[in-house]
């Protein structure tokens, strides 16, 4: 089977040639389907049907636009079960794990709802004698958003809606390892009323992307990636002359105090670092021991890690499912294969998982856990992006916070405390986007919005939520005057009000 | 005389060189000082003066800020003259036209005088049980502002003070044509009792501009210049993986209706034309006639800018003063000499004027007015950026609309007309940012903020007002639980609230 | 049959007496129904029962609220047929006029389903050293809203929704002529998941109302009627120390200026005044035809007026049904039989129309049009909520604003004209809070608030929307401090950050 | 001497009688001048003269308010002593206390500087086909300000700053005992270029306030006083149809937990209990100690309250300064002097202090503290507004919030922890308007607004800040269309867009 394109509506093959890329299924290794991977005559015509729906959408009425996601959220809403399927197929996560992706993506849907709001400009009447001031939110026109294979779903939730609320159209580019959820989405877009072509989805490779990044056709680009591509991506789409908001990769800190609550700490530690097989850029990937408590803390974290069971998406006592490529099984073994060699303790060792039940073509690997860690050690320097959780010891929380502000990640981070002295500090000191206190994986509820600072950030505007809609649009500020005949004059100096 | 940096609050030469730059007056010619270009010990300097001065001031009250800003507009207002002097001496604008710069960048300073309230972030309680989630705006550290010869006072206070209203420490690389403005402003700032360091202003040419952008150790930059330098510039500086917001030329249509009060019309449009002799991006540079009205319209226009004093900035009878340079004078006299070649009309020759009562090696030039304007010439594609002003006459709305958006640049334009309708229509239908009915120069008030679309502006921010808030911060999302012992659990689910 | 209360999620009957009031079908004079009057042991119940709901209410996190808005909207989309014949049999109004009252109440909901943002406060951080202040939105606790007949769903759906969004539990007291609609309201709530107790309908008359305006168990009182009602509703809540917003009565004057598309004027009268045989608070009652265009003006509406088709609300070809009781029917005939006594002239008289295909015993009268009315006649004095509309003429515009201005209703108003000096003239000239440039009905869309001036709304906030918010929470300020023990000292001045 | 009325910009005597009321010196008791009570035709004259100046003022463009409003900063600041002296001697504070109260006023006036942004209303372009909606603050014509002696220069400018900057006219009637500060602060709007009538002082006793309250020409009340007073006030006002907001007492709760500082907790409770002698609503009056630091806690705060020397308020060594009045000297004495009849201990008497350096007829009492107190005494259950801090003993902090939230005042309260749950804990289940975490007196600063809760404050809306411009505007919703002529036609159905 092929998963074609989405185009003005309907699903298309490539013009020109038969290009495609396989898809796996990640628990038994099986290539399941192929996705095509477009061509350039495929690809202007995806940009075309995007330029040919702008006109009539960016017209159409707030309420109207509402209305559409109003029904999406019902639609997505009652036909969840069908998408986890699809997302845990291709992806293998469980379908627990993806019922909670879509749940956090209609978070955009419902706040894009509200667009009637958010749309609305400021007026400021009086500004000056007869003068008038005031502001709309325009759309941009076509924009690409790239979405990337962890999150199949909630992703392009965080950035199309939003683009299309704002009237925009786009094209969306998803992953080619996982891609159908996108075309489910594009779908249920349909179903709710959306005019055809405000919404493409266009698969495709690395080709594609410089494409879109390249052709002045597109106006914006939304991506979220690893650091490395990410950066690269702002750069062209900017050298493009193109706005962009490109996020990267990872490396989020879980501070335990020592006044901590060791037990919660512990379920925090592992629900977060092994949840989705650790393959979620807002996982905890190392654990920050404060002073004393480091051994207790250990023990804790590595009873709860040999409960985790790991198996099919599908199969109720799955608790963590496979890695996503066969690339990603072997790098991710060898993070845990050398720590060793690089002075890290492997205290708990995923190679070592009881995988009989499994087929062993899936790409699984069990949790690891690693203790002893530091800056240096390519396990605590690079995004694993798998189930791996580093420990580090620190003596106090000078030393903690010194540690996570000089990594050059900063997406999200956790403290763990009863103090409030030691929040509020950590909240003002920590230079990072996202914060949990008490809260491992601080994702923004949708009213607010996602982004991380230095490398897991290029742009200067978050994802989803009130700064998307700064994103995807553009003001335009009108001052207005109706004067008499008379009360004209010639004044060449700068005007003043 | 040598105009030094000011750097951690005093004036500092350089370190290693003596490299100058000459400073002109251009109503006379004169060499009248030199400004001194940066070498990279200096600029090293300034940045590490930036750095050093900014843990204190991000953790300083916003009270106290606040009332560094109350103070600064204080001083500027009670000192106003000495102020446009320096402007007027070394740009040759007329001091009321100085003045009126000066108003327009204190409006941001009054702007920013409000920090405590657009430094605000968000908080919601229970977002889910037992979660609160709050956002806050924090500083992004030492960023640099790189301002325009065309505004030495108003572009540096547009951009400066909302970045250190917002806890940033500065680098101002003002133009090396007029660069003394901007100590003037440093100066202000320290007497309003703005700590050492935090606005530093570092002098020098285009190697500096390249540093700055490449330097890790900037995080920010706002540039206003020309649209091929601005592109370049946002291209660059995105490589470098910053924020950036780098605002272009203009070509600004004013369109008159048929309907218009002509008299009203041909006084905008010579106020718009010639005021600062042109060089102004928010300046009309061409007028639309639309219909029957052209031959009335510009005889009108034509009447009133015979009407035009060329002169000296103190001289109260001057209506207009020389351009910025002996090359712009140039450029600009080329412009009128060729377009007759290209098939245009000129009506009023620039070169006429009577410059009897002036030093003839002055860089002045009367206004000119093009009839019969149209895409392709070069007085039309080009921002000329001098008291040229092109008439285009269409026969109806339709096709100066057309005219418009098929431009690249999308800085400002007008619209004059007494039909409600009309108006609308050009407020929706038009593809530019800053748009006046009935308003000749819609430079929006400072509770509003600065930018035009297309090639007039690369990013996704405008400038001063609340996005400029917008720009200078990065916001940090905190979300907090205070759990009881017994609440935890462990779930590898997606968190979903 | 007997329209019972709702109450802690069920249909509960009157615990004391079994006081009904009887309610009938304008369409027929047919009694159909009985609803109860509580008597004094069901209202404490009723408040008793939104007690019990509050604490769990309140304390229920964001996104669940928001999804039971969600979650209403699709049921009333999805059976809003059932809900509009409900309207339509005890109102009297057509199907499609019911359809839009509710299309136009679900505006509410759509906007309360954003809570998640509207309940937002504000934090800042570092306010002081060390001093961080934020806000919350906090619930009232049990609040009240008394709602008119003319709107039986709409009403409700403007108050209840944003209570119960921001966290209270509510008493809705329906118009007892038709408290129908209430009840399935109710439902519809229940059924999206809220839980008993939070929403509860108690029926009954006046001592019902005065019962809620007095008992300090409730906290709110949000009121929509006539005007001698609202003014006494505000002094009494007011008296027992409750906030209280109160919305009245109106006469809405429509200035038809000679510029203006006469037959647009005379199409949006028609719609204007007629719709709902003119029972609406914003309905036009007064055209004030401006200068030489009356005759004209009023030849037009008057042709178009014969063309309206009396009947009954499921009759496709109705276009306009009866008035709500044979009270009513009395009153609105004396205002059209009096008129010519009083100098105005009858143009049109409803009591001419044909009825014969009608049951007589219908509350029907035809649209009436009463010319050359002017201040101090009955007809225009008085709030005749009924199908009449009235004709003024003046000579100019300064009349037609200085007629508006002295009226002591201000609820909605509007101008046909099109010229845009005329229409920002009367923007700012004219003391109404609602106005309409060329649209006859200014309802403001859901994403605004709703609220006439003067006589027409006591209290300083409007209903819906976003002030709706403000009416129905209090906010809490939050200022925070985590010294360290040393930090602190003695000072009894007052504290100044 | 007498204190005359500030009308329409001169000082102005009574017009028909010579009533006046005696201001004192509460330092020695002497009476120092005489301030003059309006008649009925000097009311009326205030009125007109504010009636007068509203047309021009509310036309006033706003960046010109503005710069009344940074004018009228400048001048306060830089002549602050002046205006503290003045109420110091009318007051009997200290003057450090009357530069805080300075300070804290013009955070008002600074907020109100930014009105070009606080008074922007709402804008939507195509709301729905063709419809753009937008929304103004509208200024609500002459407003009644009536202020009390605790704060005679603070109140005045948190309530008459927002009212005028909002284009209301304003008659302030300050309290008759030290009714000196507002006309000084009248003075300073002139200067400030305020035009004459905008801001009218009436001096005046309660049948002032009578008048103001009934007159149809007075459209808003603000209020801070007592609470049977504001009730009445919000009352009366309200019947008479007017927006109202009422501030009124207060009994201030400060929880000092078992894990708190108790230095720190002591030391704030000796600042905020007896800074302004106790004359403060945001004052601490009753200290609840939790668990088993009672005793230790007393002993802390006993030792400090000892330290407090009584005194002139210009003598640098005085830390506190005597009651206004002889009534309430006596007042307070008897509730220290019957306390222990009703079962309190008085670990402190403010009776017997050193006054011998004193005036013997200044109304001067030294700090009381009364321990062991609890509902149902007078000391507890009566608002003292003296120096007497009352001592609460709970076992748990479920008590101690049973206790406050059964309090009738919930203007402010305090919590002394260290711990993140306690405080949210606090936060969240605490029914207080103003609440500080380890910040004694928690009055907002002045980007929020002040405002308490149940007996505390009448209304929905707070005082300063963002709440105030609600409270002075009426907002205007005006929806627009420019349709073409042929797309009209009737639609009796309720206009749905």
């Amino acid at each position: 089977m092929i998963v074609n394109h989405i185009i003005n509506g309907v699903e298309s093959p490539n013009f020109e040639t038969h290009s495609t890329s396989p898809i796996y299924n990640p628990a038994t290794g099986e290539h399941i389907r192929d996705v095509v991977l477009a061509d350039t005559a495929t690809r202007e015509h995806a940009i075309a049907s995007a330029e040919a729906a702008l006109p009539a959408w960016r017209a159409t009425g707030m309420a109207k636009r509402s209305h559409i996601m109003f029904k999406l959220r019902e639609i997505i809403t009652s036909r969840s079960e069908e998408l986890a399927r699809i997302i845990s197929e291709e992806h293998g996560k469980t379908l627990a794990d993806a019922h909670g992706e879509i749940t956090r993506g209609l978070e955009n849907v419902e706040f894009c709802a509200g667009l009637t709001h958010h749309m609305k400009g400021e007026y400021l009447q009086q500004a000056a004698h007869g003068i008038d001031v005031h502001q709309s939110r325009q759309p941009l026109g076509v924009v690409a958003c790239i979405t990337p294979f962890n999150f199949p779903a909630m992703v392009p939730l965080w950035m199309i809606t939003t683009a299309i609320a704002a009237g925009n159209t786009v094209i969306l580019k998803p992953s080619e390892k996982d891609p159908s959820a996108a075309n489910w989405i594009a779908a249920a877009f349909r179903d709710a009323g959306l005019p055809d072509g405000v919404l493409n989805v266009l698969h495709g490779d690395q080709h594609t992307v410089e494409y879109l990044l390249e052709t002045p056709r597109v106006k914006a680009i939304s991506f979220v990636g690893s650091t490395p591509v990410a950066k690269a991506i702002y750069s062209s789409a900017s050298a493009a002359g193109k706005r962009v908001q490109a996020l990267g990769g990872a490396k989020n800190h879980m501070v335990v105090m020592p006044d901590a609550d060791l037990d919660a700490a512990a379920d925090a530690a592992i629900s977060a670092g092994f949840g989705s097989a650790g393959e979620r850029c807002m996982a905890i990937s190392v654990v920050v021991a404060v002073g004393n408590i480091a051994d207790e803390l250990v023990e804790k974290i590595v009873q709860r890690a040999h409960q985790i069971t790991l198996g099919v998406y599908d199969d109720p006592k799955t608790d963590m499912g496979p890695v996503i490529t066969r690339q990603s099984l072997e790098r991710i073994t060898t993070f845990v294969a050398e720590a060793e060699k690089h002075g890290a303790t492997v205290v708990v060792d995923g190679r070592d998982w009881d995988r009989t039940h499994l087929n062993p073509n899936g790409y699984f690997i069990g949790p690891s856990i690693i203790d002893h860690v530091s800056a240096g050690m390519p396990c605590y320097d690079e995004e694993i992006f798998g189930p791996v959780l580093c420990i580090a010891r620190v003596d106090n929380y000078a030393q903690a916070l010194e540690m996570i502000n000089s990594n050059p990640y900063a997406n999200g981070t956790a403290i763990f405390t009863r103090d409030g002295r030691t929040a509020r500090e950590f909240e003002v000191g920590i230079e990072v986007g996202m914060v949990g206190i008490n809260v491992p994986i601080p994702v923004p509820i949708g009213a607010f919005s996602f982004g991380g600072w230095k490398n897991s950030l290029y742009g200067d505007t978050h994802m989803y939520g009130p700064e998307s809609f700064h994103f995807y649009t553009r003001r335009k500020v009108v001052t207005t005057r109706w004067p008499l005949p008379d009360e004209s004059q010639i004044n060449l100096g700068f005007p003043t009000n």
